[in-house]
C-alpha cells in the first residue's frame, strides 16, 4: 500500500495562472509528471520541461489519467465548472483518487463539490494557500487543508512540493474558512494601517521613520514589513490584487450571514474595497486600500526620499 | 562638552508604575543615580538599590537636582500636573536641561507643555514607548522621539538604558503622533482578528490549527504571535490594559478631528472598546476586545486542549 502511494507520479493540474503556474513548476522540479488541459497557459509549462507534461483536452481526461488532481482557479463558479461541468473532473473521477482544490472559494461551495466527489468513491480536499506569488515560486506556501485525514496523508508529497507549512485544520470546508479568516484579518489590518499612518503623516511625522517604529512594536505585521515599503515608494503593483481581496471579503460576508457571525469591521472595509475597485484600482495591489483614506484625509503616506 | 555630557549621572524619574518601575530599574542597573518623589511606589525602588536613589518631596525638587528628567505617567492631565502644576517640574527647571516625557498622551498637550519648557531655556522630548511591560523589564522598548535633535543626542545614554530601538521621528509632538498610529493599527487589527477567528471557529475550524496557519501567512502580526496563545487559553491578564487602549483611541480620534483625518475604523473600534470597558473588562488585556465579537456571534475562540 505504502509503496504504491509513494510511486504516484502522474498529477493532474488545472489552473496555470499567477499562482498555479509556479506551483506546477515546483511539482515538475520534484519529479512529478503533470497532466494538463491544452490551451494558451500550457505553453509556458511546456517551455520548461515539455517531456514531463501530458496535454489533454478536458478536465475529465485529466482525472482519467491522474492519481491526484490539483485545481487552482479564480473563483467558486470556476471550481463548479471544472468539477461539475460538462466533461468536468467528476466525469473522469476514479474511486480512491484525491482531488485537491487550492483555489480560494466559498466554503459552502467547497463542501457541496466535495459531497459530489465522495459519491464517486473519491475524496476532495479544500487546500487554499497564503504566501503570495513569491511563496508559490519559492515553494514556501502555507497550505490550510480541510477534509479527510487519510486522503491528505496520501497527498503530502504533492503538497510538500508546493508549500512549507501544511496544516490540517478540520473537515471539508475548514480550509476555506481558515482562508476566509486570514483574508479578513489582513484586510482589516490594512484599514488600520491606512488610518493610523494617515493621521501621523498629516501631522508631519516622517513616513520612513514612522514605518521603522511601527515594525518594531505591537503594531508589527506582515503588511507593514513586506508591502508598506512599496507603498512609501508609491508602488502598487501586485502582489495580491485588490479585486481578489474584495472577492474574498464577499465570501467571508456571505458565510458570516449564513452562520450569523456579525462582522462590522469586515462589512465596512468591504465597502472601502468596493470604492477602490470602482476607482479602477482593482488590478493594483491590495495595499491600494490606503489610497482611499489618503484621499479622504487629503494626505499622502509617501517616503520623502523617493526619487519620482 | 562631550565629556561633561557623558558624565551625567543624576536622572530624575517621575511615574514608577507598571512601565516606569522596570524602566527606572534599568537606569539604576546602568549606573544612573535616580532622583524620585517620595511616596508608596518609591519603596520598591529603594528595596533594590537604596543608595542610588535620592528621594525628594516635589517634582520641582526633582528638576532642581537632575540634569535629565524622565516622566512616565498615565494620561495628559497627569503630565500637565507634573510639569505645570504647583511645585511642578517647570518651577525647578534649569536652562540647558532636558525633560523626557515617555507617557502616552495627546500630541497637542505634549506640544503645549514643550513650549512652556522652552520658555525656561530647557528642552522637552515626547518619547512614548511600545513593547509592553516585558520590553520595559528587558530594556528592549522601542522609543519614538519627537523634539529637538541636539537635546535627543544628549539623552541617548539614558534612553538606551531603557530601550533597544530609538527613532527620532520629527519635531515636538511627532513621538505622540507616532504612538497614536501604533495604537490605532494595533486596536483595529484586534477587531479583524476577532471577526475572522470567530467566523472560522463557529464554522468548526480547530482554533489551535487556525492560529498556526494565521501566524504563517499574510495575516501574521504581533497580536496573533504574542497575545493570541493566551486568548486561546482563556487568559486575559494584562499585558496592556483595555482601558488604556480605549484612552489612546480617544487621543487618536481627538487628533483626527483636529487635523481632519477621517478614521471610520478607529471610530467603530473605539465604540467596541467602550462596550468592553462598560462590561467591566477595562483592567483585562487589550485582547479582551475579542470577547465583544464572541458574544455577538455566540461562539468562543478557545483551545480545545485547554485544561479548565
Amino acid at each position: 500500500m505504502r509503496l504504491r502511494l509513494t510511486a504516484v507520479k502522474q498529477v493532474g493540474f488545472i489552473g496555470l495562472g499567477i499562482m498555479g503556474k509556479p506551483m506546477a513548476m515546483n511539482l515538475i522540479k520534484k519529479g512529478f509528471r503533470l497532466v494538463v488541459v491544452g490551451g494558451r497557459a500550457v505553453e509556458s509549462v511546456k517551455e520548461i520541461k515539455g517531456k514531463d507534461v501530458v496535454v489533454v483536452n478536458t478536465p475529465m481526461e485529466v482525472a482519467q489519467r491522474s492519481d491526484i488532481v490539483v485545481t487552482c482557479v479564480p473563483d467558486s463558479k470556476d471550481v463548479e465548472e471544472v468539477y461539475l461541468g460538462r466533461s468536468g473532473l467528476l466525469e473522469g473521477v476514479k474511486p480512491g483518487m484525491t482531488l485537491i482544490d487550492m483555489s480560494t472559494i466559498s466554503p459552502h461551495v467547497a463542501q457541496r463539490v466535495s459531497a459530489e466527489v465522495e459519491k464517486k468513491g473519491a475524496k476532495m480536499l479544500d487546500a487554499p494557500v497564503t504566501g503570495g506569488q513569491k511563496g508559490a515560486i519559492e515553494g514556501t506556501l502555507t497550505i490550510m487543508v480541510g477534509g479527510d485525514a487519510e486522503a491528505l496523508s496520501k497527498c503530502m508529497g504533492v503538497l510538500q512540493a508546493m508549500g512549507k507549512t501544511i496544516v490540517h485544520v478540520g473537515s471539508s470546508g475548514a480550509g476555506q474558512y481558515t482562508k476566509a479568516a486570514n483574508q479578513v484579518i489582513a484586510a482589516v489590518t490594512w484599514q488600520g494601517i491606512a488610518e493610523g499612518m494617515a493621521l501621523a503623516c498629516k501631522a508631519g511625522v516622517d513616513p520612513d521613520r514612522l514605518l521603522e517604529v511601527l515594525t518594531n512594536g505591537a503594531a508589527r505585521c506582515w503588511a507593514l514589513e513586506v508591502r508598506m515599503p512599496n507603498v512609501l515608494e508609491g508602488k502598487f503593483e501586485p502582489g495580491f490584487k485588490a479585486k481578489l481581496q474584495y472577492k474574498d471579503l464577499g465570501i467571508a460576508l456571505e458565510e458570516g450571514r449564513r452562520l450569523e457571525v456579525p462582522m462590522p469591521a469586515v462589512a465596512m472595509v468591504n465597502e472601502f474595497f468596493k470604492a477602490v475597485v470602482h476607482e479602477g484600482k482593482g488590478e493594483w495591489d491590495v495595499s491600494s486600500l490606503v489610497t482611499f483614506t489618503e484621499n479622504l484625509a487629503g494626505t499622502e503616506i509617501r517616503s520623502r526620499k523617493r526619487s519620482d
